[in-house]
């Protein structure tokens, strides 16, 4: 048998965390080896858990004087918050030279260092490896995540956003100056922190927006929608809160551009994904559900005609857990590592 | 004690039907004297709503050989299906001139009769009502609804993109060809008819669009659009299911016209709903929960500067089945029968 | 018109506060003239609760320092958690004796100092007063409460229970030694306090008991068991949580004492409360949902037999926040104050 | 590699059977090559199910005029509607003896003529099959599952009832008169059939118990506790539904038998289940939550004590879909097939 990779998981107490567990639980190339939660360091995994208590996994530890070459990880998934992660990577990469990192926050995510010190209100605490970290939507950086160090991962709302806005753009297909992404989230978005806002009684049987106007996330999506049209991009992008855990979907207007039609964009993203295990373009005039993708790697995009002539709709939906998060990071993790890129993430969507 | 009025249901065995028996019910000026309900005729109204199981009511009977002139109605509400709505309504108004009749069904909201014919693909039954028919969107036609014979309640969705629309078009504060209207409802605008799709367990913890590109609302938004406008409208409308029962949210994204921001917008709509016991415009910047108007007759509205200059967001809330639907309804019978507006109306919304 | 009474809520930014004040709101007689909520003193309630924000409110201000004696509060709602509120109340009947208590905490519910003492591990703060306070189970101790200063307004969980057994075991129908009481509760019983466990994504989708073998209202139920059966009784009681909001049902199995059968058991129910406004016995073999009492004061009762001969299982439901809670504590409030007892209260069920 | 056997899956487009199509596409030594669906025969999978869009699967096709012998299926799931269950099976066992079939329908779990005729109200239409067929619950009955052609796959119901009290029984640890089984369960146990009581605004937000009284699982309970304890047992037995799509949970009243405490219970519990891959008995005191094994195979038992001395709480929860249903099936065809009895079955459960 193949040697397994030996895998750490960096905040391993929030939901993302939770997510990597269970996916590299069943990877058959990767081995658990290192656990982190500093707030519940001390505990088994079990108590903060309950649903891996069936399975052996070692005990949650503190960041705190972690000695990073003795760990000897062939590969750390960081999912640790905002801020915290970019000087926990920065002496991680130092102490252990050969370790890879894929980074789930939103630390490494922005190129610009300006524009990081714009959105975020102060400047970057590794600037260095700002410059080296590959942004990393696998199925459109595939080629320099399997050479990098240090891949930072997307975010949930950007990836419904890109994977199909990208190619449109690329192809010069769509105009850049009204596009508008009105997106939905489940509720694991927001993360495991107990605020009140959160609780079930606030959140189940309603619907709103949020952060209308002002969303961390367009800096993600300035800079990749900039990059793929080679002109500056600025999109209208809304999120919203829906009651249930799983799943996000994004509904984007666009019109075509020099006569192009909704059949037009549908056939250049069927063309651009045919062959992509992750991403599933529906026939011309479907919608997809996030239902139909809980639990699973897997992006559906569906393309219709607006009835206003020359416009078009776009939606897509995949998991904000997996595809959104730690499915994309294993994803990753498979490049970077040289596995097979759907390793361990062969599950069928859960419905209902 | 002032004599009540003598009110009908016809169609009492769906949600918008069991939502006027619930408003009726502690309506002070009301009494609810006939139920119909063709495929339940001859039930309890407790064996097809358990909930009234402790109030006394008419036993459900047919439409089937009703003498309307010998029922004596002084309203009739229509919580009837599409198309069988315009027959039904046109043998009440011959054989009792003096009931009056507010349709929650579509039949009656197009004036036009070629636009009714496009959009359902039959000519009108009863073409001489519908040009009688008057728009029942309370806030904006008060006035006709008081005089009227026969109102024509509006659909749920087109509630919500109207009550804010209708005042910045009529303002020409907003331009008219590039609005984007994203709506999001609840299950119960789905009514009660039992179909796979509408299952617990092929809804729950999930979200989807529907209709897209193509969906009959869209005909009552130009209609009263145009109307506002004073030209021809056409916007973008895309409907989206959400798991929970009640509420309708639309998120509209509009570019101010001549260099109107959105404060000035909300500005125009501030000062149009300043009076209203219905709608209620938060303050600049909040936008609102459809939790916040659960079970009320409430419309909340919020305005929201775009990070892109000159254009903003507009979100708007709802109860569908309330303002919605029946809520709305009996707004109109307030008025059309000289009652104060907001009469049975008062309740506060059931949160959480 | 007749003058209203001046009422405070003490403790208006959890879910029972919110509840009073959804209630009185639109209560003819009653006047909201305090509002306190200490960690949020000087915000106005919209800034709490979103869903009051078209209404006019006083704002919320602290407990600390408030005069009693001048606020001349005809009644407080003590909706405080519990331990604060003994102290709070012993001060507040001490500085302005003319007020009445409605207290929604567990406090004053045992009226044996040794019980509470053994239940909540430390004396009773007034233990005078814990020998005043009437047990406020409106259908059962309506008499007395007439009369009260202080009334404990019952726990949900107990309400649901002791609604059907006390009049059972008052008439000695049933075994005393093998009822099982088997409750499930929405989430609002949780109450609004930010806790990880109480989050979405912990609770949507999913079922589970808590506290098996070991909780507070079992104390409650001991206590007016006892009473009702004039010996000492001990049940079984396992409580679970429901992803839902609001309601609580009790699955309740006992067995008929002498030869009474399940349908002698529904007969004494429905002799019992066959004039409450708020208890509704179901015709016997049907079984209530929580669903047909969302939002409303009404219990519904329903009785089945069992197939196991001389057993019958007893299913009760209502809304933990009104009859549950408010709503009873308003039903107090208007029998303390002379009012109709079910003013204010006549909302039918929210359904769907 | 090794050859993969040839399976179909009749009823493939109800919940049970998408379950089964779902665990099959990623089974290691399974090859899906036929799929029945009566109403939708000549659609394709996608059209019944949209998850299964991105994954080649034969067409779904009629059962009228199948071939079985031409059909060389290894193995046949049935997920037929109860009645019609048996007549298929005793043609498909005629005319293709290598066949080995996994029934998941009622049709073959009570091995005794009378009282399938008792609880079915008909004689059985094969009851040479129903004496050959093996009860499947896959811990129990493991070995001659093992050497069966037709197992009857456990009701949901009955499996999580089952696991916790079959060997308490053998073991005499627990008094048999006084056994209360309180059953919680997620919709998709109602089945995939459009029935207005089963639509998402009848269901969400509520909470309730049905077929009390009278349940046709009870049959099963009666014949394998019996068979357990070796004398006639009759549990009591109420199920509930709520309102979330997967899982079960059974809250289980006993009385320890001859001074047996709830420890000596769980001590009993723990050894038999020591070795299991699909059963986790949580320490003692604490219960599960069906979202805990959510998309998994695996059942989590609880045991507590009771207040009441010589009383136990016993809880257990699994995923109605999968340990309830298509899960156990794909474990019974491993036992029958000769595969690794986990082979299939590895997936952690999802959470949240």
């Amino acid at each position: 048998m193949t040697k397994k990779a030996t895998i750490g998981v960096l905040g391993a107490s929030g939901y993302t965390g939770a997510e990597l567990v269970r996916l590299l639980l069943r990877h058959p190339r990767a081995e658990i080896s290192l656990l982190t939660a500093d707030r519940r360091a001390g505990m088994q995994v079990r108590e903060v858990f309950s649903h891996f208590s069936p399975y052996p996994l070692p005990k949650l530890v503190s960041l705190d004087g972690l000695d990073w070459a003795a760990a000897r990880l062939d590969l750390a998934f960081c999912a640790l918050p905002h801020g915290t992660t970019q000087t926990v990577i920065k002496k991680l990469l130092a102490d252990a030279p050969q370790t890879k990192v894929v980074d789930l926050s939103a630390d490494f995510r922005l190129a610009d260092a300006e524009a990081y010190a714009r959105w975020y209100g102060h400047a970057h605490q590794a600037p260095e490896l700002q410059g080296e970290a590959v942004y990393g939507l696998s199925e459109i950086y595939r080629r320099d995540i399997k050479k990098a160090r240090l891949v930072a991962n997307p975010g949930c709302y950007t990836t419904t956003a890109e994977l199909p806005l990208i190619p449109l753009l690329k192809a010069k297909a769509i105009e850049t100056d009204e596009i508008v992404v009105d997106a939905k989230s489940g509720m694991t978005g927001a993360g495991r922190a107990a605020k009140e806002a959160m609780l079930f009684s606030e959140v189940s049987e309603g619907f709103n927006a949020y952060g209308v106007g002002k969303h961390r996330h367009m800096a993600e999506l300035d800079q990749e929608f900039s990059r793929a049209a080679g002109r500056e991009v600025v999109v209208t992008f809304t999120p919203h809160l829906v009651p249930m855990n799983r799943g996000i979907l994004s509904t984007i207007y666009v019109r075509g551009r020099r006569g192009r039609s909704a059949q037009d964009l549908h056939g250049i993203l069927s063309e651009t994904y045919a062959k992509e295990p992750f991403v599933h373009v529906l026939p011309f005039g479907e919608t997809p559900h996030t239902r139909h993708v809980r639990g699973s790697n897997m992006t559906m995009i569906g393309v219709a005609a607006d009835r206003i002539a020359g416009r078009a709709i776009i939606v897509s939906a995949l998991d904000n857990l997996v595809k959104g998060a730690s499915g994309q990071a294993v994803q990753n993790m498979n490049l970077m590592l040289g596995f097979p890129e759907a390793m361990g993430l062969e599950q069928v969507a859960l419905f209902p």
